[in-house]
C-alpha cells in the first residue's frame, strides 16, 4: 500500500504529499537523494532533525505551501534538471526552493534570476 | 483528522477550502496571522465578528469565489510575497483582495496596476 | 448539505453544477441575482419558466457546456466584473454568455471584440 | 442515473467519457447531432456500424486518447464553433478531429493552418 | 474491469498510470506499439525484461516523474505526432522522452532544440 508507517522508511517507497490541496505522488528516494539538507529530506529521512508532517484522511503529508510552484521543485529532485513552462514565475519557484532548502536550486535560480540577492523575498510585504 | 471542530480553534490546525469547487488545504495560522483583520482570519480567529460558513459533505468551508485568483491570495499569506504567473490576470486577484480584505495587497496590486482607484472594481457592468 | 431540495429553493443554498465534468460549487443567490432573466436564474428561481436540469450522481446539476469558457461567466456572476486571463478567448466566453443569456455581459464582451454582430457566432461552421 | 443502459440510447441520455483520464460529461445528443458520420456519433447512435468503448469502474466510456485537444472537439459538437485558446496546438486539435472523423472541423482546421495537406500528420515520426 | 492482473497482458487491455499523482488512462496497446525498446513498453509486454512498477491503492501504476511533461509523450505514443502547446518548456518533454527510452521522439526534440547534445542533460545541477 502507498500509506508509510510512522517507524522507519525504506528509501524506495513510495510516499503522498498533499501540497496546499493538490496529490503528488512520488518516492522517499527522491525526496532525499538529491538534496539531503533539505526540509523533505530531513522530514522523510528519519534521522531525528524533523517530524514528518500530519497526514490527511488519504494519508497524504499535508504541506502548506503552492502547489504550482512546487512541481518544478519535485521535478528537479527527481532528475536534477530545473524545468519550467514559459509562463511559470521563476520568482515563485525560487520562493519555494528557499522555503524547502533546496540550495542548488536556490542558486541555480538566483543566477537565473541575475541577482544574489533577491530583494522581494528578503522584505515581506507585510 | 483534518476537519476542525466548530468550537474554538488550535492555531495549527490544517483547513479545507472549498473555493468555488477546488480544495485548498492549509492552516488556520496562514489564514490568521499575516493580515488578522482579513475576512478570512475573522472567520477562523473566533472572536466573535464572523461565523465560519458552512462546510460541505467532506468538511471543507464553503467559499462562493473564484478559486484561480484564489491562488496568488492564499500563497501570499503563507510567504508575504505577491507570485503571479505572466498569464493571469492582476485585475481578478485584485477582485479577490478586495473581496477577502487583505488589505497590505490590495496596495501592492493598486500600485502595480499604476492607479490608486480601480474604476472598473468601482462601477460593475451591471 | 449541498444537495437542494427540488421544491423551493432558499436564496443562499449552496449549489453544485456539473459543467461538463468539472464541478463548480456557488450559490443560488449569485446565480439568480445579478441577470435573473438568464438561463441560470430562471433554471434556480423556481417562478416555472425552466426546470432544473438532472443532476449527476453527486448532485450537481448537469449542463452540457464548456467548463473553462464557464468560469468567467461565473465569476461575473458572483463580482460583476468580467475577469480573464490573457491566453484565454474571448469569442468562447462571448459564446457561453450567449448560451446563458447573461445579457449584460454579452454587450461588454462584444463592445469588447469590436463589432455588434459576432459573424462566427451566426454562421455556425456545420 | 448518469450510466447508460448497453440497450439503445435515448438522445438527450448524459454519458460520461473518460478521455485519456479526464472525465467529460456530455450528452447523447452532442455527440450525434452535429456530424453522424463521426466516431463518436457511430458509437452512440447504435445503428450497428460501432460498437460503444469499454467503460472504466465509474461508468465513463475509455477513449485513448488526449484530454487537452478533447475539449475544443467536443465544444465544437456542442455549439458548431471552433473555440480555442491562444496557447492550445491546433495542429493538436487537428490530429483528434481526424481520429474522430469530424470533418467540417477538419476542413476549417486545414484551412486555418494554411495548407490542404498537413505534411506532419501524414508522415508520423516512426 | 481497469486493473490488469499481474499475470500475462492482452494487448488491447486498458490500464491506468499514476504520473506524479495524476492519472492517465491508456491501453497495452499505445505503450507497446510504438515503440517496443522503451521502458513502458518493456514493462507491459511481459518479456522478462522488466517488471511494471508497483501499483497504488486505484490499481494506477506508480511512475515517479512529472505529469505535465508526460502527457506529450503518451500522446505521441498514441498518434506519432509531437504535439505541444506553446508555452510547454520542450527540455522538459525531452527530459521525459530520455527517461522512458522513446528513441524516436528523443532524436526529434533534439533536432528541434537545434542541437545534437542537450548539455543541461548531460550535466545535472547538482
Amino acid at each position: 500500500t502507498l500509506a508509510v508507517s510512522s517507524g522507519s522508511f525504506s528509501p524506495n517507497r513510495w510516499v503522498k504529499l498533499n501540497v496546499g490541496g493538490q496529490i503528488y505522488t512520488t518516492t522517499i528516494d527522491t525526496l532525499c537523494s538529491r538534496e539531503p539538507d533539505s526540509m523533505l529530506a530531513r522530514m522523510f529521512l528519519q534521522d531525528g532533525s524533523m517530524k514528518p508532517s500530519e497526514k490527511d484522511e488519504q494519508g497524504a503529508y499535508l504541506i502548506d505551501r503552492s502547489p504550482r510552484y512546487f512541481e518544478p521543485i519535485i521535478n528537479y529532485l527527481r532528475h536534477g534538471q530545473f524545468v519550467c513552462d514559459a509562463n511559470v514565475s521563476v520568482i515563485g519557484v525560487l520562493e519555494e526552493a528557499r522555503f524547502f532548502g533546496i540550495y542548488s536550486l536556490i542558486a541555480h535560480l538566483e543566477e537565473r534570476l541575475g541577482q544574489q540577492e533577491e530583494p522581494h523575498s528578503d522584505r515581506p510585504l507585510t
